[in-house]
């Protein structure tokens, strides 16, 4: 396994231990899990007809207040790309953030997706598109035969540094949309920690702002393997299904994805498990600012807490089985990233080790 | 609800009741959905890098006794596309069967992939390649800069009719490609219940045959959505890598695709669900063999039964709830298709009902 | 040169002498080599914002008797792939004849330019599309998610084999595209050779059957290489644009497009041409048929001839140094093509050399 | 025609008069222009498989002192995104420069034939790559399944804001692509303005210096519409046989094209041409330097032109008719492009025209 682990593209990115590198790897509520258990029974329409699949979609329309189409896929690449599809000819180009997902971490799926399209960066403080820069990039070169044109503009919320945009900053974006006629996507992979951190309604946080299409992530907050492509304009509708299938995402025993997301969205659990996650970072974060030497960076409000720490720091914890990725961003760059599975005991474990190390810091400093 | 069924692309192909309509309507063995509770404990390394996927690796090794690379993906339309995307370039073309799944019921995924490389048939019986037909379209306009160039080959095993490649016919297929420098890709949506029909090991019927790339399944055959891309090309693995995160495959908590595979594969449960399926198709081809005016097609050695019944019959079995696709294929072509969890209680209660109207047929046919 | 000869893709074809083996051996007419001198003087906007460019389209809205917008391009392979490309999402699949161009010899580029639909074809008989097949061609599969969709139809005018499509023909497969909402493009490769030969308008040949898209043909006829996609769908001219440039096929100094076709369609050289060619083409069958040996096939009426000769006769022609492809639609099958540029002399002396052939093979026989 | 101004997107990018704006402005050298009409007479055999066309296949062996091959294509367009296909997998990156023509005026050809690659840009000044920039770029996420892979460089020379790399500095970017196991492809579009500028050999500029791949151009300097596809890599020839068909850039009448090549490198007519452009920019150089209001940006020393003047002296040679882009760099900021059309006369005109203006501002200075 020596061998594999140096010659697989998988080994390239160096992982750390667990503990806080990502939600990505904790497991499934148990209510999920339980959903599994139950849908196994018996026969069932395979391809989405059966039935658990038309109670998620009545469970999204109700959620969103409107009716919606919905189709489920397994993973945030395969929504994301599949949806920028939907929204783009070959021709045109996608405005991104230039820390967005889609941008950086899909291998190039929305380019595959598309057909081709451009990826176009679009400026703005903590990961944010900024609307006044969008304003410009939305007109930028339209109708010039030599360049892509500007389709479609994707956000992610909560963003990949964990902050958020406000329903009135998605709006202004769904405004500069309208007026210049490009569509708009939400990367919504964390979609529920920001719904519960700025207490809005999933509708106001998406169509009344102006969202055409939405990837309604449920993986990262506590199922296997299930997201939501969630469509507000028919238009798009008809032709989402047949690029799924093309794309290979279209399940035949369909119950199996569709009882996660009807058990995630069952009583509440995505917004508990949202909520537990955003509550650990808050509570690393409280820890964390209390000492000196420690920069908490931005204004975390999801589950993804950025901070700056001495790279001693950074040695000991790691030695000490932490698990968290560091020095991608900038030299002493820590990100933390808690999840429904995330225990206050687990936080509080790694708060003592920082005040442990940095206390014997101190003291080592004051015998010096 | 009534409308979505009119509107939705998933309806229009008119879904029959249940029971013989595919193997894709039952769930899950009870291993495996024990193995996924199983692996949902604790935290796991993603996107492959967990212990479990490891091990799936090995077990392969181990099944095909030599070393191949594996790569797990949740569908087999995404298994075979991101395979013979890896076998055929743009300009080239896959010689596939008229009959095939590639060809015919994956919405162009195969020309998604490749990024428009063309599908060229190749005749044969039984839905299986002539070595011979072969032989001519792999030479067919070789080197023609105006015409797409032969690439590779893919055969479906067991195929879609039911009937089986012997090892030596797959070797000679293998034999032509090598002559002709084609690749040969292997659809083994139903691999299992051709392994066990044929009664040889899996190096004979795939690598030792002259097989490049198998598409190995396992959702038909008792998992909720799981197969392996099983490569015993090493050129193709690292690309294979790339391709599937590409195309949103690549699931962050694979320890959910793996445990299904590593189930499935242990204690040799995938060779008893296939030998179930297998059983329970040979319990009908007897049982329907017995009436005069049925006529059993083919010689049917998977899970895979075409007959020919008389369209009254046809209609009274429908009346009575059992679920089939008929008339597809042509006049009173019906396609029963049985599964690991086919019982033969189901099967006797079929064809006691064929039975009965058999015989109220001719009673009344008597009188008349 | 000669190592070149055999490795390079081009010259796998194996290349008949000149003669009769096509109509892109033959040059340009002087009249269009003459636009290109003239055009050379000064300076003129790039990319098509030149006065010639703007005077041909109006000539193209003259000759089809309303608005349409046309684009330039320089092959008609170009031609045929963006328009196609313009009607058919990736999902979709491409009507066509088995013996069409765009199916056999334009290298995948409709699966390229298309994003990867797949090309389906239609039976009929001389390379024709048969209006009733196609109604059921036309609904299969259509709204089945696992199925590409049929989006276009593309029939070929004059066809590959040298039929003609009548008006009411056209205007039968226009009529069932209508009712089944797909779009209609022409392949008019050998436009003018058709058009001359039913006698009717272009607005007859086209639209006003049904025609969507057209690829007008230039270059068999004599000019160096220059189409133009014409369109009667408003809808599509914008996105031609961008798919034009996209492709590369969007020239900077547009004016020497422009001029060919300029000069083709002033003075009514093209027309002109086409009667010479297909004059040509009915020469040859004349002389052919009063031979008993020699089985003129089909009912020739554009400029390419297919007719049936004994072996020995073809080896004799081609030992003399005539030009034409042979046996590659059937033994003893030869094909010869007839442009502007055959002169009478030219057909004389392979009729002449036909009949001195069969006339030494007659005394050879009666000898015997 | 109004009406279509306002909106075809070929109308969208204003178009200055003529003059300044670009080389593409120009016509063909009367030599090319008689190479055409040469050509033409008599039957020629198509696709490339002509004597001049042979011809034009040595001559560029002999110019580069190896054998190389070489495609030709109408486009420049059309050339780069055929090698860079070649040179790039679907979920490869091509590096380049933010302001390279690969980037911004092809409307996304080269993610269009690579099926989906991503261009990532690497910083320099004068918009050329910084060798050390580039280091960090060829190693960025290598191996990481998440990212697309550096697959190759693409360098313009000259570059698009009239620069040019020294050979040496070919030579580092030849290096760090050999150590990265990246190709090299360069975009000559206005290669011969670079070679004759630097006074090296045109396999000094090329593959001496790693590039594995030209885009050799022409139109921009004396033909109507040529370039050549020149690879050094024998692995891609074969490859681009296919894709130049399959993009609809293979010339039935082959002769055509090669017949504007031929004529441009026989005795040394690129050379002049280029010397010509050059020369007359220098001229504009020289005598725009003279002016203290005026800066001249950068060295020029091929055929392009970047000054800043004032807004007031801009108003007044566009109101005399002379024709530049301005105002799409920064405010002031003005581009000038002469061409091997350019004449003495020309320069001095506009340089009269300059004088006067900065003349009467002087004067009516003095007076206020």
């Amino acid at each position: 396994m020596a061998n594999r682990e140096q010659t697989s593209p998988a080994a390239a990115r160096a992982e750390p231990e667990l503990g806080f590198s990502s939600d990505n790897i904790a497991g499934a509520s148990p209510e999920v899990i339980d959903a599994l258990i139950a849908c196994n029974a018996g026969q069932a329409r395979p391809y989405g007809a059966d039935e658990l699949t038309a109670r998620v979609e009545r469970r999204f329309s109700e959620l969103f207040e409107r009716e919606v189409s919905v189709l489920l896929v397994p993973t945030g690449t395969a929504a994301n790309a599949l949806a920028l599809a939907a929204l783009t000819p070959p021709w045109g180009s996608v405005l991104c953030h230039r820390d967005s997902h889609v941008n950086n971490d899909e291998c190039g799926a929305p380019e595959f997706f598309t057909g081709g399209a451009k990826l176009v960066t679009v400026e703005g403080a903590a990961a944010k598109i900024d609307a006044s820069a969008l304003r410009i990039a939305a007109r930028a070169k339209v109708g010039d035969v030599h360049s892509t044109q500007p389709a479609c503009v994707t956000i992610t919320q909560a963003t990949e540094v964990g902050s958020l945009y406000s329903v009135d900053e998605i709006a202004a974006i769904g405004e500069v949309c309208r007026a210049s006629k490009l569509k708009v996507h939400m990367d919504g992979s964390r979609f529920a920690n920001a719904l519960v951190a700025l207490g809005c309604t999933p509708a106001e946080m998406t169509w009344k702002a102006g969202v055409d299409v939405l990837s309604f992530g449920a993986t990262k907050n506590g199922v296997p393997a299930a997201e939501a492509i969630v469509s507000f304009d028919p238009a798009v509708t008809r032709e989402l299904a047949f690029r799924r299938k093309r794309a290979g995402h279209l399940f035949s025993k369909m119950r199996f994805l569709s009882a996660q997301i009807d058990a995630y969205l069952a009583g509440d659990l995505w917004l508990r498990n949202a909520r537990q996650a955003n509550a650990m970072a808050l509570r690393l974060v409280q820890g964390l600012r209390g000492h000196a030497g420690i920069e908490v960076m931005g204004e975390p409000r999801a589950n993804i807490v950025f901070c700056r720490l001495q790279q001693t720091l950074i040695e000991t914890l790691l030695a000490q089985g932490f698990g968290f990725y560091h020095d991608r961003w900038g030299p002493g760059v820590v990100r933390l990233v808690t999840s429904f599975a995330t225990t206050a005991l687990d936080v509080d474990h790694l708060l003592e080790a920082v005040r442990l190390a940095l206390g014997a810091a101190d003291q080592g400093g004051h015998a010096a």
